[in-house]
């Protein structure tokens, strides 16, 4: 059973929005072992919806469509949908409830284009979007004439997709498609190529059950694996996971952060508040991105206390304290800056760990000596201050997520040794 | 005259990894006057190839493949080609020079892997690739029976891409087919619903010329408007957009926070730097994002001095001065609590504007007087203090995107009138 993608929108095919939710779809459809053999992005044109959904059914038994759902006259999706399945739109009465209670949480009025959002299609099931006004709409060609088909049409907007897929739309397409029970374990693999990890590992991966599947998430800074399991009995596979997680780390425990969390972060917070401890950032080159990925997540002010970005020199001196000759003699992007970054700000936010990240994130700033990727992190507590010095030499985004990645790594690792 | 893009590869289906080469590919062919009309996502399978480039070329006169061009088993994309074309596969030298050269400056050996790389397509133009061993490779169908058509492949590593792109293809596309032009230009607006924006401008709209299109970009926190003209003569389209501009300003200019930026982070950039002034954030709710977003662009430390993620009120008083019976009057979630962080942040940081947020992300620590999404935001300067208060009943992650826009367009605002 395979699926197809089609995301609409011309702002995808003139670049100005990079299409992240195709990759996202596929994540959330692989995890419940649904494959994906097309994306297709085209743009809100009518001929051009109508014939790729054409030519995606004769392929796939599921096709799910992001975009073209707003309110607005480029947004044509709902009604080349309503042509393509010969039906016509009325205005459903859950929807329209959906719309009124989003417009008076923002203590809007309810408009005429407001109220459009509630039409749909009578031939579709409704699928509620309570984090947005535009429905989510399953069509379902199940007949004894024809195969059984699906298309499920979403908001483009991505936290609306999501939550759609989350509540709706996988729950739904696991029944009508019987992919039975799915287990997953995620583990976070750090210090290792992922070439290089596939290599040690091989012998392992190709032990596995055949009802196991292993895949390789990479991503600037580490290297995430992911076992899902399949099969009838949840118990059967609890305990196949947990024997290939076991087997796994014999071989390659090194180089395993955590187990069962999909973040560092997510890690982080757990064992840090399950343990009392707190903690606060000094952030140079990383610009506040590791501080925004620790406070994603809620509840971070159980352990996070705040942190420091620290982009001027002068901000380094007077609110972290690097002495001025530190910064003189070795410079920002250096050990001793690092240290001092890490120690002062957790000396003067009062947490039991300070973390900092210092180095060039580029494009423009590198020297033959220090070159763009070079990057300083330092972890500092009251059993002292480790160090490690990174060479990610990439795209400044690439530079600062690999950064945020190594340091939340370090500390994970330091979290792991002192329990 | 239009293209296809066929993107080839298994990691991009299973969303390891996301596909930015069709966005990067998109903005090039348009600055160029060439349409993208379709995205086609497959796997590395020969079939899918084969099928998906004789489709494309039902329709586009111009089809850009990326992916399976290395030389591991699983890169196919070339030998798919050579069967297309009905050609044969054969050594060329400036490409063996080129992977020789490579090879050389990475002191390695030159192994019949590496030798792999430079067989191509007889039928074949060779576009040199300088950053990488795998060639582009140009397909010409012109002749007196068919209609001209192009088919190029280029490797899937992005500034190997971008590189053959720039260099290369581009240059050729437009000598080969004469492209007409095509003008983007976008608005970013907030203080208004998309519906509302969307009523508020529908006569403009309605009024607009045959070959100017308008787009809503909505996200947190504000809508972009883009404006995409096409024609033959680029000034006439630039005064068609100048023209469609000012009539927008007129009726929704209080809307209009900047003109010709993507990003109000560009915009602010671009202000403060030209006006050499300088910036500094105190974060609460937003935790880090606020200061990540300005430091994500190049060059930030031309006006961005730092930050203080105040997470916890302890940090708030000792490292901002925020006074003690302020927060145990008022609470941190508070106008006078804002004010305290952005002159704190301002006078500590030694900037000239501060910025600040404090507000309840959720899921948690709402209350009947402060519910989730209650965030309160200011903007400090020599010429005092602005704030406002912000109601975003949405999730925490949409809060605090939404805190960020709302506090970059408060400060663009005020930039905006203070010139």
């Amino acid at each position: 059973m395979n699926s197809s993608l089609i995301n609409i929108g011309d702002e995808l095919l003139i670049g100005q929005v990079v299409n992240t939710n195709a990759a996202k779809m596929s994540q959330m459809l692989g995890a419940a072992g649904i494959e994906v053999t097309q994306v297709l992005t085209i743009g809100d044109d009518a001929d051009a919806i109508h014939n790729t959904l054409r030519k995606c059914l004769e392929t796939s038994e599921i096709v799910l469509i992001t975009g073209g759902l707003g309110p607005t006259k480029d947004d044509i999706t709902k009604k080349v949908l309503c042509d393509f399945f010969h039906s016509e739109l009325y205005e459903n009465e859950a929807a329209l409830e959906n719309v009124r209670r989003r417009m008076e949480a923002f203590g809007r009025e309810l408009t005429d284009i407001n109220r459009q959002q509630a039409w749909v299609p009578r031939c579709c099931t409704v699928l509620n979007n309570p984090l947005g006004t535009a429905p989510g709409m399953w069509f379902d060609t199940q007949n004894e004439n024809a195969p059984h088909q699906v298309v499920v049409s979403l908001p483009g907007v991505p936290f609306e997709m999501v939550g759609l897929m989350e509540n709706e739309v996988v729950p739904r397409l696991r029944e009508a498609f019987h992919t039975g029970h799915i287990l997953h374990r995620t583990l976070i693999t750090q210090g290792i190529g992922e070439s290089f990890l596939s290599d040690l590992i091989e012998p392992w991966e190709l032990a596995l059950p055949r009802n196991i599947r292993l895949a390789y998430l990479p991503q600037p800074g580490l290297t995430r694996l992911r076992l899902t399991a399949r099969g009838d009995d949840p118990a059967i596979l609890q305990q196949q996971v947990e024997t290939a997680v076991q087997g796994l780390m014999q071989i390659a425990g090194q180089y395993i952060l955590c187990d069962g969390f999909d973040t560092l972060s997510e890690y982080i917070a757990h064992t840090m508040t399950e343990a009392g401890l707190t903690l606060a950032t000094a952030e140079s080159c990383t610009g506040g991105a590791l501080s925004a990925q620790l406070t994603a997540l809620a509840g971070a002010s159980n352990y996070f206390v705040g942190g420091v970005v620290s982009y001027s020199n002068e901000v380094k001196e007077s609110v972290l304290h690097v002495p001025h000759d530190i910064l003189a003699t070795h410079g920002a992007v250096s050990e001793p800056t690092a240290i001092h970054m890490a120690e002062g700000v957790r000396r003067h936010l009062h947490a039991d760990y300070g973390i900092a990240t210092t180095g060039i994130a580029g494009p423009g700033g590198g020297t033959p000596e220090k070159p763009v990727g070079t990057v300083w992190i330092a972890v500092a507590s009251a059993h002292g201050t480790v160090t490690r010095k990174l060479s990610i030499p990439r795209q400044r985004a690439q530079v600062i997520e690999g950064a945020c990645q190594q340091i939340l790594g370090l500390l994970a690792k330091y979290l792991k040794e002192r329990k």
